[in-house]
């Protein structure tokens, strides 16, 4: 039988863990864009409600989950750890390998997590319409599905490119009741002036966000909600290792090695996070490698600099210190979306620099070698996304096999691929660039950011 | 907390459930299309394995599980039965509500508890390959699913049309290894003639079952496989409801209504058939209802006649005794894909006619309204066949609320609707035609069967 350790879902988690104060240095502040002093939570107070905003900044190690949070998470959590004891048998490898699926979510991936807690909180302070940015769409229809449930208005600025492109995950979004304007729009100042000066405007990620907080700031009772890199999205993904090590236990086991892919860094946050907790407190049954998966076509801790810089092109966000490519390096339009962003987040950034978690990069063809082979293991078809955390797996465990080494292997399947299967097509028929690692590209955008930060005096 | 009633693996269902020696009365044979004589098993087994044609005609009441197909069944086995309280709340209902849900195995519906019985067989029996024909591509991507993990081949002939709007579950079946091929095709004499005739032959489920049966019967080591109607096929769905009927007694309750959809039947034979054996045996609490639902566009259980009638349009399969609309009516082109079958599997037809089974039809507008109501509600997006199910669910919920009654209804939600995005897209447009029943076409259908009968000497 596959073993699959589903909790009751009685032990759902009651707390979230918060890492901030187990973090080995202070984080540093995050910076006002405008000022380059220490962002207040006033600052943020404008865009997100005060509980949000609260978190964020928390030194509590833990945080009640709500029980209306719970509620809805009970939709589909606890989910599964599953044993891939049928992938163990294709690589013929001594390794013992888990992953944790979040990809049973109605929207298909670990977004839901803060996306519910984001949408309640919202809901609790009177808020009555949120806005966000997606880009292929999953963060998009994670906020859609937690806002339908708590009765709140979104509007999704979605990227125009993917909007006509990636029609699917749009429709997912309005069938759980949210307005998806392809972006840029005239619904927005920002937006309506690339339209006269560029009608043709493709849209990116970073017009998206300043078209989300735009509409956000100058309407009545609107906040905004983003689904990434902060330190409270984090928190609210901790719930899955959580759960893992509950699982764990009953499968009477323990990890050597964590892994997940890295985007901004939420996912794999989730799991690894409350994992360092116990090896941190002395818990843990022994010593944990962490290991972040990156693509080579954005590989911020792998390649990047540790320095302040902005979290989005458009430099609307506030300055924040964390391993980044320069953010107006464009990675290249690999299929994981997902993980196309120039930074990560900053506690992930501050742990990979004191080298408790470690860091690795693949390019797609080789990250899509590993998904086929997983999906035909084990029956699942990954998100490109996730794909990435199984082509480190697959080398662990095929690494074990080498040294004859009985290591165990715990990663998180963080989405199916059901609404990627054009990446699967691409694949099949060799229209997959691999995208190996642009240095030269890297270099100068982290060159441009040094230089315009000296002109602002930070260091 | 949101109830879901997950038995533990080990409560796997060991047996499925043979409804043959319990029916009112013994099923009419079929008949063999060239002779017209009752069919005989040597007949079958031109195309389907020995184990596979013994357990069509077999009457043995159970049939031991393979433990090879309950480690494969494992994988998403068992699957949740949860308690829909969030539409209850919605519906204002005084009714509890219940729904089984198929959709979290790999190919996302109920159709792998088949596929993976009949790969296991044809694999013990040394077939090296199967071929099937599909139309959207549930069934191709539940029995490419299967194969793959037996390391069986399998060339699936996908109408045509289907290949070239629906690419989504062609690339599933690609991903486990299958081969997909356009029907009509060079590839078999009746897939090259009609291609001489008719270059751009947009193909049909009729053409695509003649592809198949004619490549699986000219190559070596080579058998067919079907997925819904036939004995077997609805014995294996029976896990369904044995598991159901396990879960409901955690839940400490008792359906009053078992309902499910009705393309040729076997989703809802897999969960109504082992509530029929407990209301037999007089081992249920209660009288229970049994409703099939079927589009308007194809009523063969509320508006066909129960008449032997052929399988397919092509006349190649056995002539069985069935609720029909004549073999040659070809429904409008409904969303549900897997709804547009001309009849209805032997077994139902026959507890429909002795009033012990009932059916109700709904058009595909209502449908929707139904299904974006759940999605909505439940969070979980319902495949447009289940959703014929969820329509008629409402619908009693309803009732019960305005007569004040406490009803407990059970469903099958089949499968998710990830793949049929563009459906939902259409209703959200305004581009989704009602399709309301066609009764002169049925009527004329029904007349060409009768007149074919008379001339064939077939009562």
């Amino acid at each position: 039988m596959v073993k699959k350790y589903i909790i009751d879902e009685t032990l759902l988690p009651t707390r979230w863990y918060n890492i901030l104060p187990d973090l080995p240095e202070p984080l540093p502040p995050s910076l006002n864009p405008a000022t380059e002093e220490p962002v207040k939570p006033q600052d943020l107070e404008a865009i997100f409600p005060k509980e949000i905003v609260r978190q964020e900044v928390s030194l509590d190690r833990f945080v009640t989950i709500p029980e209306e949070v719970r509620e809805v998470y009970s939709i589909w959590r606890p989910t599964p750890l599953v044993r891939a004891s049928r992938l163990e048998r294709v690589l013929k490898t001594p390794a013992r390998i888990y992953f944790k699926y979040e990809g049973v979510s109605p929207p298909g991936s670990h977004k839901p997590n803060t996306a519910v807690a984001q949408a309640y909180y919202n809901l609790r302070e009177g808020v009555q319409r949120l806005t966000t940015e997606t880009g292929a769409g999953q963060w998009g229809s994670a906020l859609a599905f937690a806002t339908n449930l708590f009765g709140l208005k979104l509007t999704v600025y979605m990227v125009k490119a993917s909007y006509q492109q990636k029609p699917y995950r749009a429709i997912l979004m309005k069938t759980w009741g949210a307005e998806v304007v392809p972006s840029p729009s005239n619904r927005t100042r920002v937006g309506r002036e690339i339209l006269e000066r560029e009608p043709d405007n493709p849209g990116s990620l970073g017009i998206a966000i300043s078209e989300a907080i735009e509409d956000a700031v100058t309407h009545e009772h609107t906040k905004y909600s983003l689904g990434s890199v902060l330190n409270h999205v984090l928190m609210h993904q901790t719930v899955i290792g959580l759960e893992a090590i509950e699982q764990m236990k009953l499968a009477d086991d323990f990890p050597d090695y964590v892994v997940g892919c890295v985007g901004g860094g939420s996912n794999f946050a989730g799991l690894a996070y409350p994992f360092y907790m116990l090896v941190r407190d002395r818990k843990a049954p022994k010593n944990v490698k962490f290991i972040a998966v990156e693509p080579t076509a954005a590989p911020s801790l792998t390649k990047g600099e540790y320095m302040y810089d902005y979290g989005d092109t458009a430099r609307l966000t506030p300055l924040i210190k964390m391993y980044t490519l320069g953010h107006d390096y464009i990675p290249p339009p690999i299929h994981a979306g997902g993980l196309r962003y120039h930074g990560a987040a900053p506690t992930l950034s501050l742990l990979k620099k004191h080298g408790i978690f470690d860091s690795v990069a693949y390019d797609q063809v080789s990250v899509f070698n590993a998904a086929v082979l997983f999906a035909q293991a084990e029956g699942f078809i990954p998100a490109p996304e996730s794909a990435h955390a199984i082509k480190a797996v697959v080398d662990l465990a095929l690494e074990a096999r080498e040294k004859n080494e009985e290591r165990v292997i715990l990663f998180n399947l963080s989405g199916h691929g059901l609404l990627d299967l054009a990446a699967y097509a691409d694949y099949f028929e060799g229209r997959l660039p691999a995208y190996e690692y642009p240095k030269e590209k890297v270099v100068e955008s982290i060159e441009r950011l040094r230089a315009h930060l000296a002109s602002i005096g930070i260091a």
